[in-house]
């Protein structure tokens, strides 16, 4: 047990983690930073490019650079994870998955979301050779290429639809019998002449020599069962990491993300959330809108111990 | 009259246009840029350290590098004033402070706020060599020093309780009678022993060789009309730019600010807001809240663009 007692615990070492810490530091709030893998979700970015002030970026640097932005700034940085969080009078209790417990007047969760893979072998291999898991940030180094994106709701329709402007030609491949989500996506795919879409077929290999070339379909098209492919974009969805707020009893939306208010407060006092977990910044998920949030959840934090 | 019709029209030239206009040119929509000062309030910061990954850095540098950001992705920055729009039909007429006009399908307004300032000689001259407008920025610049806040609201209380956990020693000067704003803030001032408040008391001038040194006063203190100083702080609030709301006819609330949804949409269709101006990101006006909202808003600009 370690036995300071933090102002501040800050559940998650993405952007959003990372820029609560450098507030909180600001603030000379001391802080603890828990997570597995510096950067989070960002650390496995190929490229970054839409993060004002760095134009290119990989995701390993700017995780580099926002560690070390946190460190010198004062956090105690963990490379632990927490498995649980107890409340015990106005102090939490936090649980890792080493022997060691600590403890804080607060708490900022911003432990982000899991990307659904297609589990299928390769998918780690080709990740940032061929594979994406984000057209937002991933559609530009694909210009005049052959892509294709598996899903069929918003997510799978919007990636197709803004591939197409850059992509010679863009498949969407899809499990089911027709697309799903908002129809002006759907109707515009459809009016799309570089888009077709592939139903009933799942993705079920992937090859190449030192990137993606070609992906192994479950049902023929065109007499083949693969298709020649530069990229593929696996957009069928992200879910919220839920455990911490199960057992917090924090109050979610129907998918998981936790519900904020303006100042990011949660249901539960002494709790903040920040980031992609969290149903704020219009949902829209980047590294931009993780770090504003961390920085506004570490002054609501300032704001509360202070009064 | 420039003949090409822009995606989007981007009023302001600080990070939150910036981010707005680096976010549409990933989607591929044509936009341009319209500020006389590139950088905007971030320009004059003369340190910023609490930006994501730059732990040091100027105004002047992070604007530069935001300008060549957005450039490189195609914008077109115009530096030229915005004095007025005008819709007609579908598309906005953009009338600038040069003969020049512009057409544009979408607007993002993005212009920021305005420090208010004391308008006393010297002001401009000890902008970062003494003089500060934000104390979360600039605090942990003063550790161990002797510090004045101007103000008597919010402001002015908090700037002074966080400057006093680095300095030696915070007087407030409030030309009021009573300190203004949260109880709890007026409470944690009055029993701070660091913090001193003078009452009825004007900043008249500004001394110093090369930085700031001394504050002349309207109002004698142990027998002078003068403190020495490291720093003054300037915390008598800020005001949004209104002229284009105003003449746009955007809904505002009491302050000003412009009320946004959570897409940055604000009351009029094809008109969104970003950065300081608005009532957005519970109103902490940071560079990392001003390049979320320009995100959201440009990500909303497609979305609208694309139905």
């Amino acid at each position: 047990m370690s036995e300071k007692l933090f102002d501040v615990a800050i559940i998650g070492s993405g952007p959003a983690g990372y820029s609560a810490s450098i507030y909180a530091s600001r603030y000379n709030l001391s802080n603890v930073i828990f997570g597995k893998l510096s950067g989070g979700t960002m650390s496995e970015a190929h490229k970054i490019c839409n993060y004002p002030g760095f134009e290119e970026s990989t995701g390993y640097e700017l995780s580099e650079k926002m560690f070390n932005h946190a460190k010198s700034f004062g956090a105690d940085i963990q490379l632990k994870s927490v498995v649980d969080i107890k409340k015990e009078g106005n102090i939490f209790k936090i649980f890792t998955d080493s022997e060691d417990t600590f403890e804080s007047k607060t708490v900022i969760l911003a432990t982000g979301t899991k990307r659904k893979k297609l589990a299928i072998p390769g998918e780690d291999k080709y990740l940032g050779k061929g594979v994406s898991y984000c057209a937002t940030c991933d559609s530009n180094f694909f210009k005049n290429k052959i892509v294709a994106v598996v899903g069929g709701s918003n997510a799978a329709t919007t990636a197709a639809l803004l591939l197409s402007e850059v992509a010679q030609k863009v498949y969407i491949i899809y499990r089911g019998e027709a697309l799903k989500g908002d129809q002006k996506w759907v109707d515009a795919v459809k009016g799309n002449e570089k888009i077709e879409v592939l139903f009933s077929t799942l993705v079920v290999g992937l090859e190449g020599e030192d990137k993606l070339e070609k992906i192994k379909i479950s049902k023929e098209y065109k007499g083949k069962s693969e298709l020649e492919v530069d990229g593929l974009f696996i957009e069928i969805g992200a879910e919220p990491n839920m455990d911490l707020p199960i057992k917090l009893g924090l109050e979610t939306d129907e998918g998981g993300y936790i519900k904020i208010k303006e100042d990011q407060s949660t249901n539960i006092e002494g709790i903040w959330a920040a980031g992609d977990m969290t149903i704020g910044s219009n949902k829209f998920q980047q590294i931009a809108t993780a770090i504003s949030e961390g920085a506004i959840a570490a002054n609501s934090v300032y704001k509360y111990i202070m009064s």
